[in-house]
């Protein structure tokens, strides 16, 4: 396979301004990278944060976005041994950490301070062409179709980041979690669960949301906007379940949640709204309840998050699957609300 | 030892009004409980707040407060074979539990729904007898000497509560902890935290209560008054501490742990302030932090904190001893904020 | 209900000798014990230790076996108010424990040296009524049929000593574990592995016990008789399994499992052959496997594993329901090992 | 600091034959790596073993052992940055591992298969300098004495060895330990349990180490020669330990440890005698025994380790300190077990 000079990519030239499609080198792998032909790239809200400027540390200039790229390796950078030309990789959020720090020895390079994260502080994945580090991709199964690697996409950020926050309520087999929010995450989140032996309830405020909740396994529903969440879940769980973990972006949802937790549980947060929410002191002391934050996963959780997905046993739904000259009205959608599970850039389109 | 019919008691005859002290018909223990001779009782600001009737559970009506009641055993109720008249013995405030649903079983009987508390809904060690439940006291070593029961009194409530917040910061041997506040609470905190081997730093709003932690064996202090605590623990231990401990009853102690603790640290939530605290959530997912309320300890956790402290690795600071009858002049000083360490009603006194 | 003074039994009179089928009298209640007619009782290999007296401690005299009991309680002692006339319940092998030491504080009664044992050290199952310790008995849906009971019989010792080894390995949700004989506990293993979200690779002697645990999802399948059991299994799970439990009753199987073991993994022993294994030291170390004993399980694990079968996740394979009568002819298919799943004594029969 | 062509270096030239003191050259650094002016690198068991060829995988040939090896960073190979010249470090058994293996992302890179070992697959500290992975080295203080460095180098293998041991064992700080074998680990042992809050049972053949372990705060003690150190812990420690370590090289030791070990209690195996020992199964099962191996620590334990040390609650006993070409002498007094403690190359001498 030949590599062309250029590539096509989606640059951020301006916060908040429209990504503009342009030609740009393709980049080379240095030690220890590969560079990687994009076959499909999710797109996550992360990445509107990203060209927006939204956060205090703010991204590289010219920005490619994009952390949910997943493709075949077509050049090893020097060193590279455990990897091969042809092999199936994703280029998570993770694109690197320092390697030596006390989170990196401790198998929590998720916590490394010197990390580096992918369509953000480095170059991602909407582009025809993309550079990782060898040491931080997903490794896929090579057999896998183009058809299959589009809904394996939003699993190298959505999927490994309610997996790993599934993880961290420490809920076990049998016991109760609570999905709050069946977006993108969530509608993974649901699967997840249902894969790991936990019963499930789930909330939303939307009712197509709550049956598609269903269909994934949630045995108990109940809508934010209609009924009183906590005291339905308590009742029908007979205590509150055992694990919380919120994935919609609301500060209410993190208050209820602390609620729904039964006594000795714990709330896992995914959801990211600005802001923060109030804490009752009392309540989490008397019934013994923990809460935690939950950042994407480790490598570990990945690979984990990957071979769930790739034995069909959790499937993204992917609403849309889009030029990469598109990504402009994904993202007006984004902002809309109007995406309904997940919107993946396919490069071979 | 004989049994007299009539004991002395302070006893709560209204909300808000000073304990009486008279004398009232001695207890006999039912099927599966002890008479204690009571040798000590701590006063814990939990009785102030019995005596008052802060709570939205109201305590049992002509209460005998006190949940840190130590003393001989003089009648065995039906049943009882593990114990021994003579045996020396400490009434918790987890006076008793259901024993048969899921926190009973799983050794978290702190969080029984059915849980019965000394010296609230039942009555407590203001008294020179008391009944306990046999199953649920903590024993002791019968060589004590009263002077050390009077010293090992504020373990039943002080000792074993950051004893097992300790425990629930999940700081190991080696690792970081800071201890918000060195009060009755705190200053026993310390005490256990360098007997399980942490590395401490301490935060209080009063230099005499740090220059006590540093002779405890405290690395590092931080005055919250005149220092920035957060800045000033984070440089010192390089990044944060592992565990916090907040005994502070200060919702600002518990804003500022969640910033002290390192990423991937965990808070635990010992003090007890009316209200909340804001909890920001994107600092919490990106430093991975835990917060947890604990309460008490159980049984197991008792003995735990029983075994150090007898064995000489825990000393609780009695700062007085006094009669039943000082027992209003205590609850002044603890209005007021005037005691030290912990004071304790002294029933041989 | 009225309660007759006498009832049907199988009693042990002489070690070895057949049970013989008397009346003897309907048991009475103590204060916190409950009276329950039993609808079904299954058979496991225990019992027939038990009549034949073979483990160094000796079981009671006059012996009633059984301790996979269930039925409907018909009478409470004093004091018990948790359970009612009319609930489902089930007399495991832990019948009860002292309730206050260490191993009991701390959720761990099935290490308690006081602990009695249902149809060993007190009579159990194998009569239409027995006495159970209300706190010790697992509780059941009260809707079951007639017919659920005896499928859900074999829970009460095969299901929950499985699912107990299964937590022991310390597998999580995606990963392997292997199950070591697939027989009255194994094929119950499969199931309760399958629930628990774990990928499941099952060893046998015979063909056909690896086409059911193919059936109940088993991935990978290796007959000991005419495979390399180690090799297969290291090779198609890439390294061998994150748990290995052994029900075998076969030293053999024992030192296969180190072997099958994957580094950092774990093996559970829950079959109780007589004897020893070999533990090739090095190989432990450089592995680093963990090895450890699991015997039947907590209260908790108890009525998890109720649930589990309960909501139809788990189903023992009841071969044949017979009468309470034809109980020796159970123990001589036992002895010449002729039972395929689980033989019940059906009391209703 | 002009680094020299060549140096001065202990060579294994033939397996069994004493190492031959001569001139080669000093290693460079490749990308991450850097190189070492070693002064000082214990003598450890493990260097016996590979000069004479023990083990089934054999070392490089040509080597130059020692695992132990402390010196000052001289040279920094390409990308490395976290390191800078005349940063102290230490080179340990673990010299790298693959660093995208399931047990490297985890965090248990010492369960990598295809870790590279310090002075046995690549070249160690018996020499003026060596090579290191910059990702791989313990960071210690850079203000320590060359005196200093000397007690610091048992550390590197032995004292992380133990003290991932004890971890290991899972014992908490207040619970019981047994150490087994009070020599060159085992005497490190009782420093880091006593650090880490643990109460502690030693056992050894030789009255002289029980001394020692009790003048580092052993509690019980008792000799495997002249007592029945089963019934003798059991006892004092009202059940056994919760812990047990061995580090003797004793099959026999091992099989005590399972029956030292209190119900529910976990055998940690340091050790490495050839072959095998009987695990008695009844026993693991009924008393929920764990056994398990532990091979030295990862890099996390390791820096523990050194932290422990370097703080002063943990130091190693040197008993002598020699000259380069006096390792042939070392390796006699080895083989003869003539050596207290630990002895170290001074290449400072």
């Amino acid at each position: 396979m030949s590599i062309p000079k250029t590539m096509k990519a989606a640059v951020s030239k301006e916060f908040g301004k429209p990504l503009v499609i342009e030609e740009v080198e393709v980049p080379r792998p240095k030690a220890g990278e590969v560079l990687v032909k994009i076959e499909a790239c999710g797109v996550c809200h992360t990445d509107l944060h990203a060209v927006d400027g939204d956060w205090p540390i703010k991204p590289k200039s010219n920005l490619i976005p994009g952390h949910e790229g997943i493709g075949k390796i077509v050049e090893l950078g020097d060193g590279v041994t455990h990897l091969k030309i042809g092999d199936i990789v994703g280029i998570p959020w993770l694109y690197s950490a320092c390697g030596h720090c006390e989170h990196c020895f401790g198998g929590w390079e998720t916590l490394c301070e010197s990390q580096k994260n992918g369509g953000y502080s480095v170059n991602g994945g909407f582009a025809e062409y993309a550079v990782a580090d060898a040491n931080y991709v997903g490794v896929c199964d090579p057999k896998l179709s183009h058809k299959e690697l589009i809904d394996l996409a939003p699993i190298l950020c959505a999927g490994v980041t309610v997996y790993k926050g599934l993880k961290m309520t420490e809920a076990k087999p049998g016991e109760w979690v609570t999905i709050s929010g069946i977006g993108g995450l969530g509608h993974l989140a649901v699967q997840y669960a249902k894969a790991m032996g936990l019963r499930i309830a789930a909330v939303d405020v939307a009712d197509d949301k709550l049956e598609l909740a269903k269909r994934y396994g949630a045995e108990v529903v109940a809508n934010a906007k209609t009924e009183d969440v906590v005291e339905k879940i308590r009742k029908e769980t007979k205590g509150g379940t055992h694990g919380v973990l919120v994935t919609a972006v609301s500060p209410k949802a993190f208050e209820q949640a602390v609620k729904i937790a039964r006594r000795g549980g714990t709330v896992a947060m995914n959801g990211l709204p600005p802001g923060e929410f109030p804490l009752e002191i009392f309540g989490m002391i008397l019934n013994g309840v923990t809460v935690r934050g939950s950042i994407v996963g480790t490598r570990l959780d990945l690979q984990e998050a990957i071979e769930f997905a790739q034995t069909g046993r959790v499937k993204a739904h992917v609403s849309a699957a889009v030029k990469l000259e598109q990504v402009n009205e994904v993202f007006d959608k984004m902002r809309k609300g109007q995406i309904e599970g997940r919107m993946v850039l396919d490069m071979g389109a």
